[in-house]
């Protein structure tokens, strides 16, 4: 399993009169934890629309354990458990220090945007995983 | 089955650089939907709030068919399948004359902002769903 | 001067945790107001851009006076004092009922996308302005 | 002059059809610069509201002179040119590298949230702004 941490600040807009982050927000820390996993496996999300492709969010669901509030620093895990198909599959995790508030997932497809038609992931994101899924690989190799 | 209907006139700032709706702006849009529901059924989510309950969003998930463009009117259709136990369960259909755009479904708890504990429905809801349901219990009998 | 009013309620992800709308959003409130005018008037913005120009927001100045609340219907006034040379000026006061929540004004230009040049009021957009400021002097006259 | 940089990265929902940031977001990545400014000088915004008071916008003013895009890091520069009365004046200037995006100044007064109450800002505020300035002054005659 791929797994990725990046850390948000929580901010004033975020936030409703309930006092605490709005639930659509979480959607958009989502997507800043696979944005972030991207760019730092070397392949960031703005290159892949560049190259003529891009990766539509088709489906996502999440589940709210316990708020996050303002200023409050939340970390999102971005985790891929398998190598995709046409599909995209990946889980997340918003924790706060040890506890977890939110986890949800995503799914995508590489998409032409002229046509909206799936097409299977460039070889430069089949690569990206790979070389991704040989460190954890190796890593646990490690650990025994 | 409880069904009701509310237009959303698609704005500037729902759109992304990929020329259609922001994915997180469904999970607004079905918002919309349920509180224009409400509010229709009597009993305003503010009148809830007044009441000293919240009604926060457990769970949400939400899939993309097609995508949704700016100026477009879209429907919610917000529909209530079954009386809610501590639990309630709402569904979304998106769509921008018969065509469908989105599916959605939220769930939520009767909550004391205080201890965030979940209590049973309000009576005052309660009451709102059973004459609801009656009303279409009564249109499905005239429609035979 | 023409003058035109669009209702908009207040929606909760609108608010932040000090329990009224965030600031920002008035930026959008004003946004809606000026694009309902436009339809109104007989030219949606969605044809401007599909003649091939668009009109970004050049400067944007606004004055909270005092908070608008979830749920509330808050009326957007869109003023335009005089016609477009190549800027357009518009003038915004936000009201609930007889209250003045907020005022704003932005300022705009027509513009080649492709190249971000500024070029000079399209023709039917100067019509509607022209036909829109007759329609006032009418009134004005049948007042005395 | 007090100046402080913050660094933003540019996210997916901060863009719009036409590709670029939506206008009403730079008045955002202004509150990020201010708070992100706050906490580096010792009295975070969130401490601030922990104490009993409020600190909320009362005018804001930005024009755009080049779009910022998906992805671009963009520096918030805030000023602060004078020792606040009862009203406090930020400047802000947003760039990518050199070049000038957004410029901006919004206003504010410190405030009792339950009468909206405008009070003389607390000492804590006061003590911070003259250390501050103390450390430009300091920085500047050592420059010479």
């Amino acid at each position: 399993m791929i797994v990725h941490e990046t850390d948000i600040r929580v901010r004033y807009p975020d936030t409703d009169k309930m006092g605490v982050v709005y639930h659509a927000v979480y959607v958009e820390y989502m997507e800043t934890g696979r944005t972030e996993w991207m760019r730092e496996s070397g392949l960031a999300y703005s290159e892949i629309e560049s190259s003529g492709l891009i990766l539509p969010v088709l489906d996502v669901s999440f589940s709210m354990k316990r708020p996050a509030r303002y200023d409050d620093i939340v970390t999102v895990r971005t985790m891929i458990r398998a190598m995709p198909t046409v599909r995209l599959e990946i889980d997340y995790e918003i924790k706060r220090g040890d506890e977890l508030l939110t986890t949800g997932t995503t799914r995508h497809a590489f998409v032409v945007p002229e046509t909206m038609r799936p097409v299977k992931p460039p070889k430069a994101f089949m690569e990206l995983l790979e070389r991704e899924f040989d460190k954890v690989a190796a890593s646990t190799a490690v650990e025994v």
